[in-house]
């Protein structure tokens, strides 16, 4: 088991090696580790190898030059000019809420960036400045839109968060599919088959099987087929990608760039790099913010005590499960599989820093 | 068959008999119409009775002053004085879209109102403004969150209409359940069973009985079950709830008035009528608005162009079926079944205005 600080020390000390700046390292490091403290592993360490075999492939820029490109009162867009995407991203969010102080709201679509971790960190960022926080992503493209089997879109997360006063916040943060890619490679490697409704074959054809994607299947959208509501899913994740992309000039659906080093860059460019977009709106431009707040409690209050359904305990809301892991995690520490601890000591090698097995 | 005119003038002339004034009239007759005209007719003709019936019992106000009761650069809240919803939907629309002019986006938040209609329509009226349009609203509770058997949502839809160039706009209009209630309604008339993933029964479990409803079932959010997402779809109506009602002080969740007069009010208020959600973005808040149009045009033509699945003729883009349909009516005129004709009749002859039967 590791510490938090433990992990935050030695991915800052990584992104510090490959030549970000004190600032940067900070960001960068935070957000994998909220990824893992809030049971999304699969958005934690598991990917600075990724991040560190695409700045070895010269294809991020660890010096960047973050800036506001376009702006209105309540709006902005950044180029985020190829930055690990969490700098890029915690410098819009932070425009969007400088936006929001001023205007009500404010609104900033990032170009030329790259992934960004999860997104739920960003929408987060707003509750101390009572607002809600928003923040959508494009990725890779993995996903077929209803009646397609073309890969036309990335599972384009969705993640909003809510203050609330006496209760714990709101916060929803999911893929527009229904189930996360990292769930596909889970089952993989267990040899199990999945669910029908995740994914199909290069024909259309629901599959059980993990594996499809490398034979030319398919993710499906939520909604799993179209008597089921598919198109709804369909028109979530285009709207994310619209947001991300069109607003912002990056590429959008099939032309999103890979964000790992052994995937080629694509040939067509449609715009510059990945997209992501972010809203922050205050409260207070709605509704004196302590009344807001009280309504929040009773909002939660009143979806807790639902009824459950034989079998169920309890209903939950938006941002339970993850808060519960981290109340966990924090008490028990953060456990790595060997496979990942491997590759954190082939990497502190190579960078000469030091990386304990626990 | 009818003409669009004969039903608009008839529609407008009903609710000028109940003291709606010409512009109010105008515009309830607008949207009314335009459910008809794209094939969404579960919100049009069918549903003059349910108004008129409202009028009757005292519950809805003909006369209502819909105002501004706060306000931000960016956002506004606007109290529906329990107007038809209507009149307080096209207000809050029309000023977000004049705070988008000045701040780059405007957000508006509802409370106070009633049934509006179709929530496309309100996002549409930011296309011509050469914005990007969205609406939300809440609903009558019939839909039960994740793991419960509790009635605590509506069908809670989102709208959003996106500019294009030489394409047609880029418009989503769905519910964030599976299927619309209405379909529901059509399948009991019909006799039929519904495929699972709908409806559950009073004690959860899933139920392929369209009447469930009325023996303590209710309806499942998008995603269907757990395994396949549906604690999104609950994300996503929670949200459509939240952004309706407790930023504008309306009911939210189980606490929605009924938009029909068989249903009593309900004992316990959280708020004022039924709320909205309303916002326009300006598209030259975050790039040029040509320069934009056109990535949206590349953007519908890539997604047209997918491969369609083997049996499947081709790839819609959101707003497609509905265009098309709208170019059918236009052509064909616009069919009422027998019941709702009789209904028509009723009202009329009540109201002393005339409703032939075509």
């Amino acid at each position: 088991m590791y510490t938090y600080d433990y992990l935050f020390d030695f991915t800052k000390s990584v992104f510090l090696k490959m030549g970000c700046s004190e600032h940067d390292s900070d960001v960068i490091a935070e957000v994998f580790l909220a990824a893992e403290m809030r049971d999304q592993a699969s958005h934690g360490m598991i990917r600075i190898k990724d991040y560190y075999e695409l700045w070895r492939a010269g294809r991020i820029n660890v010096n960047p030059d973050v800036r506001i490109v376009h702006e209105s009162p309540s709006t902005a867009v950044v180029d985020g000019d190829n930055a690990v995407g969490m700098v890029t991203a915690r410098k819009s969010m932070e425009t969007a809420i400088a936006k929001a102080e001023k205007a009500g709201t404010g609104w900033v679509a990032a170009r030329n960036s790259n992934h960004f971790g999860i997104a739920g960190y960003y929408a987060m960022m707003a509750l101390k400045h009572d607002m809600i926080g928003i923040c959508l992503t494009n990725a890779n493209p993995l996903v077929a839109p209803t009646f397609s089997i073309s890969r036309m879109m990335g599972t384009n997360p969705i993640a909003v968060a809510i203050p609330a006063g006496s209760q714990p916040p709101f916060i929803a943060d999911f893929a527009t599919t229904p189930i996360a890619r990292g769930k596909l490679a889970v089952a993989e490697k267990k040899g199990e088959k999945v669910a029908l409704g995740f994914v199909q074959d290069k024909t259309g054809i629901p599959s059980d099987d993990p594996t499809i994607l490398k034979r030319g299947g398919s993710m499906l959208t939520l909604g799993g087929d179209r008597l089921h509501g598919s198109h709804k899913g369909y028109c979530l994740s285009a709207i994310v990608d619209i947001f991300s992309a069109v607003f912002s000039g990056a590429n959008f659906g099939p032309f999103v760039p890979p964000s790992v080093a052994y995937l080629p860059l694509l040939e067509k460019k449609v715009g510059e790099g990945t997209g992501h977009f972010f809203g922050a709106m205050r409260i207070d431009a709605f509704q004196p913010a302590n009344h807001f707040k009280a309504k929040m409690d009773e909002w939660i209050t009143t979806f807790r005590t639902a009824e459950p359904a034989e079998g169920q305990e309890r209903v939950l809301i938006p941002g339970d499960p993850e808060r519960e892991a981290e109340s966990r995690i924090r008490r028990e520490g953060i456990k790595l599989v060997p496979a990942i601890k491997d590759d954190l000591v082939a990497i502190a090698r190579e960078l000469d820093i030091k990386f304990d097995q626990f």
